[in-house]
């Protein structure tokens, strides 16, 4: 279904090409002052065709509300918000039609639907992730006393070597790829524009650390905080992994090395845990990481597939990012606004 | 919430050290031959005291059915199970009572609910995982045509460098640590006996096969197929990571490489997608991974606090796993199971 | 929460005097050519202005669908679908700003949320079922073999005495009332007028009777069909009381008279269970009946309270209806198809 | 499906003639004391085998807790309770194997999933109703504040007359009929013994009052709170109907007549309103009345089908209640505090 959320819900509508996309969000309580025009940056911060890296599609991505704020403040009523379409090209779709795309939600819709809404990728397109954000910004504004900060921390081969903890989170809107190491994000820039001269893509991942969530928020055993931030971000378009904490890098490690030790205030010394124990948050700093791969729509020759199951040759045209991961940076922290709220308004009932 | 899954859903509940654990399975079709044998099989592989390499203690976890089958068959009815604890030594766990055990569910639980169960764990023990065995053998049942089949493939650092594809899953049962490479097990077995001599624990990581899934199976944003896959097994105890396909090496890799090309039957001639493309199976086989961390229970002296926030020595007394991955991975096989049941009952109403 | 059913599910939004109103129906499966003047035929049923005993406001209540649609068939993507509010008076609710109408949302609205959106009623209007019917009339669509007629049976003391399998359904459109025996009809319509010059309004009851449903829909035990049922039509605004079959008659017989005795085909001589038995339709006809409770708006003065709590003289100003029950029909005949769709979807998994 | 409620939610299981019968209470808060005494006292007023006008079964219904609790505590974990199954004369019901009573679930069981559990009425029988009783006594512990006394208010045609405010709800448990007005309890309990006697069987309605819910429960839309109440009263066997406040009788009435006036404090002179405007509790009583059909199973021969659908002459054997509404008592308050438990969890977050 296409709603994410217990208490605090999202449902989403639209595609690529349609009139608009947009998304209702239930549950928001009531007497929140809604900053407008913090959601919009939000969303200009995602939009595309903002920077030489990303795609040339133009869209303004403006947002309506068209309900549930009542004299600046939320009402507890839905909040209805539409991000119209404007710059579809469609024609450049047209033949997309007949063909599948490889690694692309063609073949897969076909089978699942029995046809599909082809323009752009229709409902698959990664344009849904506006939804997300505009959604998410309204979680921040409810989250006052969280901050999260989500950036680039590797692009193909480039890597940030640095823990989070030594990087300056102000410098992550400094550059194009929202990289706050500046050596490492010029590095990553030109990895990007050399895919992207290639008619390549690359991959990457964003690291994501929420700071301020109080200890005990997260549902011990289906509704584990991590459980439902990865199922949350898995769902971002061309994710492919989440760890938090350790990680994979914790698999290989002995449980003397592992161990948070505690300190007199219930604070730990090391946060191998990423401030998460047994699904419900201790205070300290939540932080994971995510992988993505590379965009599936290149500009070579592919051999593919059409309908009938006979071989086509393919190359596609239309406008499309070499790589995501910058403008996947909000979108990610979105996510993380929107199941933090959830879990925010869930604890309410924990104890009596 | 206890529950997990949409249609075919499964409640659970129960302590370590209470009367009994177990679950509610609801939305199981009507009409299926339920083979409880089958079902009391998957608990022997979960259960403890299995081997020289897993915790001591004893429970025969034998299951018990308690309605929603009659003459064999399921009724439609919903399914509850209990499987009665035994082997309580509670008293190995008084000590338990005020101290905060690093990297466990103590302080969070303390935080979130204001007081705990503090009986080997309460509710966060992993014995509430041998309901998800006695859940995912009853989806299994329910899911004929598809195959899942779980491994170690890595203890600390002992890797499987093979691919999947490589591998004997016949193998699999045949040592201590479920790994069916039989040379690199003996590897597993040597660093698992080791760190259990020192009175450590070890991380590792599980590979997990679904073969035999249709095409069209998953719901587009919210409820992508790897996304609740990821969720689900992220929810298993120590779980510190989740990818499929390609995962975190996708990340590193460019859209020429890593797109799956497809061949004239819609098969595909690589598979770095991992059976599952925008979130929707396409018919190939589907795989991930997933990263543990080490048992955070040792046999060592560690600083800890108490309730009051003192500091306090601590050394673990009752019986533990040195390393769980061998345990899991009849639990990741079940968590699989039971969101691909899910998925196929959803499916059912992709198209009139 | 703002959403009904689940696997057919309609999520709202939208105030009276807001930008406009709407929904997303999801989990409507994909491949049925959707009939957009039919829709719209609905809503013309319901939309003020459309006679002499009904409100004055105008609103054309133009459908606007923005997506799950694509070349005339839905795609199995969330069908969102808005309707612009035109004719706002809300100068004619300044006064309400401060003043708790007896039996409206009022004070129940300010005590949950601490303050409401007072322009007509804001979410509370009952202009929200307009989203109703135009759900409804996709549900519809989706239940090819399925049958739904509602009608007016009774408004204040003018009923209609025939059994409903003695009345021409054909005719109910064929009054301003929406009832088909023309004499009582006839003296209904007078009874509001005069409810109307006196400024004062009316209850009333109304029929409705689903043909068509097959054996085997509804879910045993809380999701019992006409529980579900109920609990949508006691959502509709002004509704006091629900009952199906025999109803409160049948409270007073005895159950050698009540039980319906089968025939050899299945089918039932009488029909006092209403089409349901246990909970699960049995194939005959389904059908209940509804009170509506007089229009708390009246045009005649009213003491009542302000929000200091202290006394005032009310009386209301803007354009209402002397009584809903005409203008409610087809919202009862919407609600009862959103959940019969609901049913039929989640019969599918009933058994293998 | 077998849940009820979104924050406090009960799921459950279990036929008449299984092990046992039970359910999961989940999003219990933690830190309650509960009162196991308690529960039993509300499971004995509705145990069979109570009195001369009830069923000779007999069962003690006796509740284990078998998890959530902990030093006599809640542990906000679920709560699973268990009431075994213990005079179960199945026998009585071989001959039910192919015959469809009248009325009853057994066709529509059938057609659903194929087939049935026939012993005793397997998951329809009313024997699920103790959960349900067990359920709401948690409930009623959660809600401190709020009072429900629930009384039959007429059998067959012997009705109280008297408004329940002029009723001594403490008289309610002094006769077998459970109601407080004793001289028409006199006539209700002959008429019962007359219909027994008879081998016939009788309806009856059932009045509830629910007192000291603050104003503010029930959420606006698709949950109101007069809607919810309907459902899960919908769902207690042999329910016909559900009206609160005015309802049919309001139907009948004029807005000039219906509208409750405020009084300074918020308070309204009458409550035709029942409590609730708008779907959300005013701070006013919340009542309604309930319909019980009478039971289907009577001592006298009719005809019927079978399997096959052949004509078959049927007699009830077995033991079975007269008129069902005096044990119906405590269901019917159970299910207004299971509803009522989850509003007031869900009204924890309407406002910041």
């Amino acid at each position: 279904m296409n709603s994410i959320g217990q208490l605090f819900r999202l449902t989403t509508f639209g595609e690529s090409h349609g009139t608009a996309i947009g998304g209702i969000v239930d549950g928001c309580p009531a007497g929140i002052y809604l900053d407008v025009k913090a959601i919009q940056n939000e969303l200009d911060r995602r939009k595309p065709g903002q920077s030489s890296i990303t795609t040339a599609r133009k869209e303004s991505d403006t947002l309506q509300i068209l309900s549930g704020v009542f004299e600046g403040k939320t009402t507890g009523a839905p909040i209805c918000f539409i991000i119209p379409n404007e710059d579809q090209r469609s024609k450049d779709y047209s033949n997309l039609k007949e063909v599948y795309r490889p690694s692309h939600a063609d073949f897969t819709y076909d089978k699942k639907f029995g046809f599909r809404d082809y323009r752009g990728g229709g409902r698959s397109s990664a344009r849904e992730t506006a939804n997300w954000v505009a959604a998410g910004a309204i979680a921040k504004q409810l989250l006052k006393s969280v901050n999260i900060h989500a950036f680039v921390s590797s692009v193909g081969e480039e890597f940030v070597l640095k823990p989070y903890q030594k990087l300056d989170f102000k410098q992550i809107e400094n550059n194009l790829v929202r990289c706050p190491d500046k050596e490492v994000a010029n590095r990553m820039i030109a990895a990007i524009e050399q895919a992207k001269e290639e008619g390549d893509s690359l991959g990457g991942t964003i690291t994501c650390v929420a700071q301020g969530v109080p200890a005990g928020w997260g549902e011990p055993i289906f509704d584990k905080l991590h459980a439902r931030l990865g199922q949350a971000i898995l769902n971002i378009n061309a994710v492919k992994g989440f760890e938090y904490g350790s990680g994979f890098r914790g698999a290989k490690m002995k449980g003397s090395m592992h161990n948070d030790i505690f300190t007199k205030g219930g604070k730990t010394t090391s946060n191998l845990s990423g401030g998460i124990q047994a699904g419900i948050s201790n205070g300290m700093d939540i932080y994971f990481r995510v992988a993505f791969k590379p965009t599936a729509t290149i500009m070579k020759d592919q051999t593919t597939i059409n309908q009938k199951g006979e071989a086509v040759q393919f190359k596609a045209k239309g406008r499309h990012d070499p790589c995501v991961v910058p403008r996947a940076v909000p979108v990610v922290e979105a996510m993380t606004a929107i199941v933090l709220a959830d879990f925010y308004l869930l604890n309410k009932n924990s104890k009596i």
